[in-house]
């Protein structure tokens, strides 16, 4: 085995002990020392195949963005616009609950002030985005397409407020069927308003 | 001075310090030898006013929530709910960005598994929801109290999330100005879309 083969195994081996461990104790566990350890190397050799933990948990929340993007397309739909985007809230939902500390890792994970994610990761984040616009696309066929890029962004951010607040333990947390009903009622309301809301204006009568 | 009062001033001093070191550094950044010495205490006596940090943090916290009620209660037209809805999600939005350290270390304070918040602390957090619900009522006023409430909450939470993912620079910031843009499109196809998914579904006609 060469060094570049090592390399690329003891790199695997990393991402897995690191993904396993964010899934078991969640991401404020993870210690370079214990990962070291279950990978079956020395601490300093984590920093000779990732620069940082960071590049390390971008590769596990990689995985995480993977198995979501998997989720959320599976059997959408294609003609029906409320269905497919109830069955994206509440699969947003639903993996939300069923790998938790994976999800919350996604969004916990705090870099320094002035860095910026890898344009690799930052790809997969969009790649979520299409899932939404697909169904967008059949709602509002008028819509210019950067702006249902943007709009498909805002209703992704929306139905991760109401799953993510809802976990919320200090904000009184909500039980999930009131959830899942309080998004079904939100994509209703988008169905009904969002041709609306996004409708040319209508110029002034003489 | 008895030691009554000796020990609200103590407490006041620390809730002082800890509101300032959260404003200046952020949540992560408060440790309690920095309070005592800010207070000028010993450390021990910080857990003779307080059970714990965490007991500290949602006095901090609960100042925020009273500034947010504040802000957000301001000027707000009573006869026009998008305007109202608006004024709030734009409100929200404004003062996420002018104190978002106070306003991170609402969200980003864990607190033990199991543990619940003080009861008075999840009065604020609900008193918040009221904003909503006035507008909300003005709209739909056909809606049961009980769904007003949860349905408030719904918004307020998807507000939260068009907001806060917005300034997730993992995920790729988005600018204000997309952002607020995004919250008045909501709130415009709320308006347009709630009173239609509330209503109650017509009998099937023979």
């Amino acid at each position: 085995m060469d060094i570049t083969e090592r390399r690329a195994k003891l790199r695997e081996a990393l991402i897995d002990a690191a993904d396993e461990a964010i899934g078991r104790d969640g991401l404020s566990a993870l210690k370079a020392r214990a990962l070291a350890e279950a990978a079956g190397c020395a601490v300093g050799a984590i920093y000779n195949v990732f620069p940082d933990l960071d590049a390390l948990i971008y590769e596990v929340n990689a995985r995480t963005l993977k198995r979501l993007d998997a989720t959320l397309g599976a059997g959408l739909p294609a003609d029906d616009p409320e269905a497919a985007m109830q069955a994206l809230a509440l699969g947003y939902h639903r993996f939300s609950r069923a790998d938790s500390r994976h999800w919350r890792a996604v969004f916990a994970h705090q870099i320094p002030d002035g860095a910026v994610p890898p344009d690799w990761y930052l790809g997969l984040v969009g790649r979520l985005f299409r899932h939404i616009e697909e169904p967008l696309a059949t709602l509002l066929p008028h819509l210019d397409g950067q702006i249902r890029q943007s709009l498909a962004r805002t209703l992704f951010s929306a139905v991760h407020g109401i799953v993510s607040i809802g976990l919320e333990e200090k904000l009184g947390s909500t039980p999930d069927e009131i959830i899942a009903r309080g998004l079904k009622l939100m994509v209703r309301a988008w169905v009904a308003g969002l041709p609306v809301a996004t409708a040319p204006r209508p110029a002034i009568r003489p």
